[in-house]
């Protein structure tokens, strides 16, 4: 199936997300650390526009943006299902990753990394999203139904990243007592075999944090 | 294939794209049209989160967000193709899309209907991704290649709805000297045999937002 390359670096949950579908494939690829700060000849070259990762390099083709990486890994190789195979369950997985992104895990992010107004008025955004969230995963263990899906791994950073950046700046997000669907969801994916093995270690985030 | 409706309004690019996509495969449907200042029960019941249309209902069930409706569309109905065929071309397509729709289509729709320095920022980062634009559509006739394709559909907006806003408040966005190609596609997408037929008369959008 030709040669496969990734560009990520280590701490992304978009990198994350493409190497366990990758792996979930059983596609073996070629992993290649970037640099944030000092952004390499190869990104450049393939994501001119956007500038980040992660990017999939196919044969030397490059494809971006996580979700439709993860659709194109699911549709060029054989193996278990990336995203669900009935179009109406397909069609609402691709409608929760869109909500979870825009409404809730890009406002938490920024919340994170805000002041003042502007991050009270983005945790109040995130937080009326959530609720909706905590509706939807209710009565579920996973967003994918008993088994982890495409939903979960796209709202990974809800599940790990956001929680530690949010501790670390002092900021309240998703807690037990007004997320407690939510918050046990976090729990059982970040511990699961799978996705543990393929989380970056926590104190490496928060040093990270601290770098930045 | 069973009960095809869409809920939608007749000024809106979103609901244009998923009726045009029907009419390709030659589903027929029928169509609701709803009432932006008054939400109709069926409207929030279908969609409860964001109270949006168009919503596609398929044997009851309800499909959200326009490109999602596009993928559903292509994947449940033979005919001709929504999406391109080749996974690395639906890759691409799907990365322009959501290009078009973050980085352009919003941010010169929001310009339109804001003032002073936010309408100015909007107006600037507009700018610098329709030039990238600019440079993708430069020596082809359509996003699509020789022939419309989806992501001329999905930069609707772009060609017929925000030059008319734009020209309604007095706001300079996308000229022949800084975007020729641009400008050109616009025309080419707009005169259309078939899109065309599928476009609300200009007289009306401008009645629409005099009235807003």
């Amino acid at each position: 199936m030709g040669e496969v390359k990734v560009i990520g670096t280590w701490s992304s949950p978009f990198v994350k997300r493409v190497e366990m579908a990758l792996k979930i494939k059983g596609v073996e690829y070629e992993y290649i650390e970037e640099s944030i700060r000092n952004k390499s000849a190869l990104l450049l070259q393939h994501n001119p526009i956007h500038k980040k990762v992660p990017i999939l390099l196919h044969n030397g083709k490059p494809i971006l943006e996580s979700m439709v990486i993860l659709e194109y890994i699911d549709e060029v190789w054989e193996g278990p299902p990336i995203l669900p195979r009935d179009p109406y369950e397909r069609a609402m997985a691709r409608f929760w990753h869109k909500f979870i992104n825009d409404e809730c895990a890009d406002k938490m992010w920024n919340a994170c990394w805000s002041t003042g107004e502007e991050r009270e008025k983005l945790k109040q955004e995130a937080m009326k999203a959530l609720e909706i969230l905590e509706n939807e995963i209710k009565g579920n263990k996973f967003f994918g139904g008993d088994k982890i899906g495409v939903v979960d791994h796209t709202a990974n950073s809800i599940a790990y990243w956001i929680p530690i950046a949010a501790n670390f700046v002092g900021l309240e997000l998703m807690n037990d007592e007004k997320f407690p669907n939510l918050c046990r969801w976090a729990d059982d994916y970040n511990n699961d075999t799978f996705v543990k093995e393929n989380l970056p270690n926590k104190d490496d985030c928060i040093a990270l944090m601290k770098k930045m």
